[in-house]
Formats: C-alpha cells, structure tokens, sequence
C-alpha cells in the first residue's frame, strides 16, 4: 500500500498529516510551497489535480480530494473501529453534520476575511458582517464542545481533526480568552504526540 | 414520520425541496424570507438552529444541518437504494468526495464575488483571483460531468442535487456558451418534474 500526502506549508493538509500520525499509517509527504509574494499554492499541484490545491491524498495510485473526504476515508479504512461513532447512531449523524460544517460554514468567514484583508480600508464597509460571522462560527464551535472536550461523543473522531484548524485560526486572532473551550481543545490537540510528530515532518505552520 | 424543510427563500434549500419531491417523501415547508435591504436570513431561523442558516432540516423534532449532511440523510433514508454509488464502490468514493466539493470548495468564490460585489470598484484588485476561482471551479464541474449527463455514475445521486445550486449559479453569470455541459445539466435538472414541483411550492428562486 502507498499513501502520499501532498502537502502545502501553512494549509489545511497539517491535520491530515496529524491524522496520520494517530493512526499509525505509513506515509509519503510530497511538499508544496507557497509563493513568497501571492501565497498561492504552486502550479506544480495542478499536475496532481486540475484545481492545484492541498490537501490531496493518493492512495495506491488514486487521488482523493476535498479534506473531509480524506478525513473519512482515512478514518474508515485504518480507524480499526476508532475515529467514528458507531454506524447509524445518532453521534454518527452529529459526526457527518460536523464533517460538512468544517469547510462548508466554518471556513467561509475566516477566508472571506482573509481575502478581503488584501483590500486594505476598502474592505471596511465588510468587516461589521466579517467579524459577526466569525464570531457567529467560532461561537457555535465552543458551544457545542463536550464536556469531554470533543466535539462528538467522549473520544476522538474525525470531527475533530476537521475542526482543529478553524479552531486553530480562531486562537491565533487572539480569541482564546473568550473561547475558553475552544482553546483548551487546541491545546489538548497540540499535546498530542502525533500532532508533534506531524508538525515536525510537515514543514512551515504558522507559528506553531 | 415528521419532516420540516426550514426554507429560506433565493437559497441553497431549493435543491434539499427539489430532492425531497424526487424521493416522493411527505414533508412541510416553513418559509422563511430574507430581509429586502441586508437580504440576510431572518433572525426567527435563530431560533431553529444558532447559525441562524438555511436549510434546515427537521425530522421527527431532530433538526439537521448542513445541506451536505441533509442530502446524505434523504438519500440514505429515503432513497431505496438509488441517489446513491453502491457502498464500497469507487463511485461512492467519488460520490464523497463530490458532496464535499460542492460547498467546500465550489460555493467559496461565489461566495467571494457575491460578498465584495458590496464593495463595488473598491473590490477591483481581488477580481482577478475570484475571476480565475470561478472559472477553475466551474471548468472543473464541466470537466467531471460523464457522458450520462451526471456528476457520479449513470444516474442521478445526492452529488447531482448538491452540485445544481453552484451550476446554476454559472448559467445566471451568463457562462452557458462556455459551459455547454454544465447547461445542459442545469436544464435536465430544471426538466425534472420533480424540480418544477419543488420550485413551485418555494416561492422566490432568483429569476428560475
């Protein structure tokens, strides 16, 4: 079996590499980096897949796309039973709701915004929105954080993976203080020893 | 059985209506309409879910978010085995993997062109990158449909309802010339009679 993560510096594919590590798997890490002066993903990934981006995971010759996919996916075929609530339950529709939050709510302000910053002053008659919708997702995100300090069930799932890098950005614009919960789950995925084996291999993160 | 389609009007929940006809399932629709200055959702959609978003889906007082996790939901439960690749197939690989494009990847530059559109000439240095998302994004959907027509197999699944809202979407920008596929989907999708049906019972759908 051959799995290759190819893998963007500061990007989404961080927690897949994470992921990884949790489960054991032997893998490949093909790195990208970003343009120094767009911070777009390289052309290089467009010989990989037609719209260049990372994450992308080829196992066995088959490229899959779309971080929850690979979430899944990784979680299904090496969980050995762990990572996912039992079928049909209803944490396992809790776990598919929040598979699809990550990307498709969580990530729409913190890329609006990030976009939108490169407009400077002419981007304020869009910050009061921004800034509520943020607010709004990052919120929602510490509401619903178990007294486990997961976000489905007692244990790890890959809802939580999903969600560790909104999470993240959430506590890098300096919202720990009033996301307590949140920020605690950072924590406790950042003391995971497979999150620290995955942030050696995978190159620049940020500043973590 | 109880289900409750929290709809908001001009939205991505026209397709979960459009689904629902499809499947033949009984359900009700509560309506609800964006404000005619701000055009958000209503803050009553506050009370149904905290994001305050639609669609919702509400079954048996179990309130289900996400449209990606709605349409897996319907078609799981509802679809008697069709809507959806056969389990462990690479169709089904493919079918996960598109049901996370559609709003994790595909709505994001729309999203982006709809929200700076606000800032009007303010937000001409970020048109080029939204411009070049939106063609790769929409190119890419051109690329993927098969010869059936749909976006998964030789029939229609959950990805085909999740993946009409962002083709429409480039049918009104006016990009059918370049999309011939992707027209053509849009217009077997608007054939339906199911769809007409769903359509009809919405209310305002943009000028469809």
């Amino acid at each position: 079996m051959s799995i290759i993560v190819h893998h963007l510096n500061n990007s989404r594919s961080q927690r897949v590499l994470w992921l990884l590590e949790e489960l054991g798997v032997d893998y490949e890490i093909r790195h990208y980096q970003r343009d120094a002066v767009t911070n777009l993903a390289p052309p290089e990934l467009k010989a990989v897949h037609p719209l260049g981006k990372s994450p992308l995971l080829e196992i066995d010759g088959r490229v899959i796309e779309e971080s929850g996919a690979i979430v899944q996916v990784l979680c299904e075929r090496y969980g050995n039973g762990k990572w996912l609530p039992r079928q049909g339950s209803d944490d396992a529709l809790r776990h598919l709701e929040l598979m699809h939050f990550a990307e498709g709510s969580a990530m729409t302000p913190i890329l609006l915004q990030l976009y939108t910053s490169r407009l400077g002053e002419a981007a304020a008659p869009l910050q009061p929105r921004i800034a509520e919708q943020l607010a709004a997702h990052f919120g929602y995100m510490e509401q619903i954080l178990r007294p486990s300090g997961h976000f489905v069930g007692d244990d790890w799932t890959g809802a939580d993976v999903m969600l560790s890098f909104p999470a993240e950005i959430a506590v890098m614009q300096g919202q720990a203080g009033s996301l307590p919960k949140l920020s605690a789950f950072v924590a406790a995925v950042h003391a995971r020893p497979a999150w620290q084996r995955a942030r050696e291999k995978g190159g620049a993160y940020f500043n973590m």
